[in-house]
């Protein structure tokens, strides 16, 4: 295997041209767009026009005119096709730990006389910390189990397991629609964490009968930094669902000033206060990309990358102290791969020096993510050429590379 | 009086400078900055940089190295200083209804014992939604009363009371420190609403001996459409105050990925989901232009265009069937003039027509912001003139003005 293989799998890539629509800076490889993801380079001109338009000329008639306020059901619409929902089923909305606040604090009504959550140890932490905060204030039970004992737990206390799709660490996939069918099979309804799979391998929420889920924008889906969130409700439950941030946006009549709380009877009533209108438009520019890919290309490259960067690490650098972390069948896993090294940190650091830019997760974990709309497979060869040298020649023990910063 | 009383005003205006800041729509009288604040000019060339350069280039490095993460705090500071505030009793964050939830459900375990929140009738929807969603999830009664039966209500049951400082629709003030003295002589906390306080009339928190209060991006701080919010808690409370939307963000230490919820020992713990940067960003720009004005100038001129505004309406627009709503008192109001119309919603209509820009707020209100930044009392003269021509030729009975926008 040389780069020529790589070569000549892009040589065949549909996605080819995608690379050209993302602007990124010269000199490097950037495995992290599932951190941050890059900017479209269409983000800049509509922001522009967002601004000296929308908002300076037309000022509060944008409100209408502009769609302002239909903004977070539009932009929520086009996600719901990158993710295997119905049209009113997705809305843009707050950042996604509020929204799984939302979407938690509104299911436990769903299951009377049910008062456990069960999550995994080590999903994300915000995931958990959320959780925790809300069994805290309205008196659930919040139970946080290994991996291998989470779908064993949900029983028939349990109102809702809460599972990330994609580990944020490991890129370990559930399979959604067993572990829905499992849950359901016990009565508790199932809410998604969508953050690492949205805009990568994706998912089909209805196909899985999912119930909830809710997902971040500025991974894959390159909507900016801290960019809006999105929440699903499937249809089903869009009636009974009430909204625990009962704000005036959720309202079935939000203009007509009514003086109780009355939810609007759809996907609306998980909005709570105005929308963010500058982050959503930024957002959809991202997503728009995402819409113009052929359907399964985005999952089938992903795959390719993810693959290729795995077989190159293991034939390449075998014995230079890396493990993989995570399913080695690409059809169990997400589109980033983990590697664990005692010097993780500092070989993170010693990689971006290289221009090669990935993350360190804590405790030993390098993440490498492979987004598909702009790598291609000579990358990944370029990448692990690098990542061999800095392993064979040590570089990452430079004490340089160990200095912390704020945001690791 | 005439126009020539007005220009004299301006020719005093320490203030006149500042409506360079600000791009605006030629041919517009613009007295609506208390819904959606004017774009300051420095902000498109702000925004572009953010785009190009800390997201475009600098990517994820960007977090540290353009202070993305202090993002919240750093802006939070800068606002405090135009409400009363210390540095570190301010952060920017989420939207207004869901800060409002998160203080309001942090404030109730701060009383023991205590489950009931009152506020007023009338307060802006949004508030009395998100209350009565919270009491609903953790059991508190709420009590929504008359304005003048409100402190009353505050007996040794009640753990907090929520109230607009402005009210949105009449602009009358509340006694902020006389209101906060009442309640602590009960044992209750109060929360501030500050949507219509920041950046027009002002307020001194500390000096009030303020607990809690939140406010608004997108008005008189013109941090556009949909901005971030900010909450303030004051020093002493925030050892003790649990944050009900427990969020990595809030986590003493975000990045250590520790298993379970820890939350910061100050202000950051209100932070919840990863911070909008792109709208921080804009938000600063508009804070900016407010921090550059003379202690107290913004009030001042506020209280001189609102005062000329009235006296106008008085004077000229007698007879043709405006109401002043709110106090006339200049010292008992915020920085907008409500006038009470039967035909409201045509009126306004009919003025924006003619370049007059207010809004209307059902029933039958006109309401009409005075923004000191960017207006002059010569434009208040015009408007008045304008306003006397629409009502002396009842041009706002024509059939167009009465058709209803969805966003009114």
């Amino acid at each position: 295997m040389d780069r020529a293989h790589a070569e000549a799998l892009d040589a065949d890539d549909p996605l080819r041209a995608f690379r050209d629509l993302f602007d990124l800076p010269d000199g490097i490889i950037y495995l992290d767009g599932n951190s941050l993801g890059p900017i479209p380079k269409a983000t800049r001109g509509r922001m522009d026009d967002v601004l000296a338009r929308e908002w300076g000329h037309d000022l509060i008639t944008s409100w209408n005119k502009a769609g302002w306020i239909d903004a977070p059901q539009r932009v929520g619409d086009k996600i719901a096709r990158l993710i295997g929902a119905a049209p009113g089923e997705v809305a843009v909305a707050d950042s996604t730990s509020v929204n799984l606040f939302k979407l938690a604090a509104g299911a436990l009504p769903l299951r009377p006389g049910r008062r456990k959550i069960v999550t995994e140890a080590g999903n994300f932490h915000t995931d958990v910390y959320v959780l925790e905060g809300l069994a805290a204030l309205v008196g659930a039970t919040l139970e946080v189990l290994p991996r291998d004992q989470v779908l064993g737990a949900v029983d028939d206390e349990t109102a809702l397991l809460v599972l990330t799709h994609v580990h944020y660490a490991t890129a370990e996939a559930w399979d959604m629609a067993a572990v829905t069918a499992a849950a359901h099979a016990r009565g508790a309804l199932v809410l998604w964490d969508l953050s690492h799979t949205v805009g990568a391998a994706g998912c089909d929420l209805n196909r899985a009968d999912a119930d909830l889920a809710v997902g971040c924008g500025y991974k894959h889906l390159n909507g900016g930094p801290g960019a809006p969130a999105f929440l699903f409700v499937a249809e089903r439950h869009q009636a009974a669902i009430r909204p625990p941030l009962s704000g005036w946006m959720g309202h079935a009549a939000p203009f007509a000033f009514e003086p109780r709380y009355r939810p609007a009877p759809d996907i609306r009533a998980q909005l709570c206060g105005t929308p963010p209108i500058l982050g959503i438009a930024a957002l959809e520019c991202g997503v728009d990309i995402h819409l113009r890919a052929p359907a399964g290309a985005v999952a089938a490259k992903g795959r390719s990358l993810c693959e290729l960067f795995t077989r190159l690490v293991e034939a390449r650098c075998g014995g230079l102290g890396l493990t993989l972390v995570g399913p080695r069948d690409m059809a169990r896993r997400g589109l980033h791969v983990a590697f664990a090294h005692p010097d993780g940190y500092a070989l993170v650091q010693a990689l971006i020096a290289r221009g090669v830019i990935g993350d360190f997760r804590d405790p030993d974990i390098c993440r490498f993510g492979f987004t598909p709309l702009f790598l291609s497979h000579a990358e990944v060869w370029d990448a692990v050429e690098i990542l061999r040298d800095v392993l064979e020649t040590r570089a990452f023990e430079r004490p340089e590379f160990r200095v912390r910063a704020t945001v690791t």
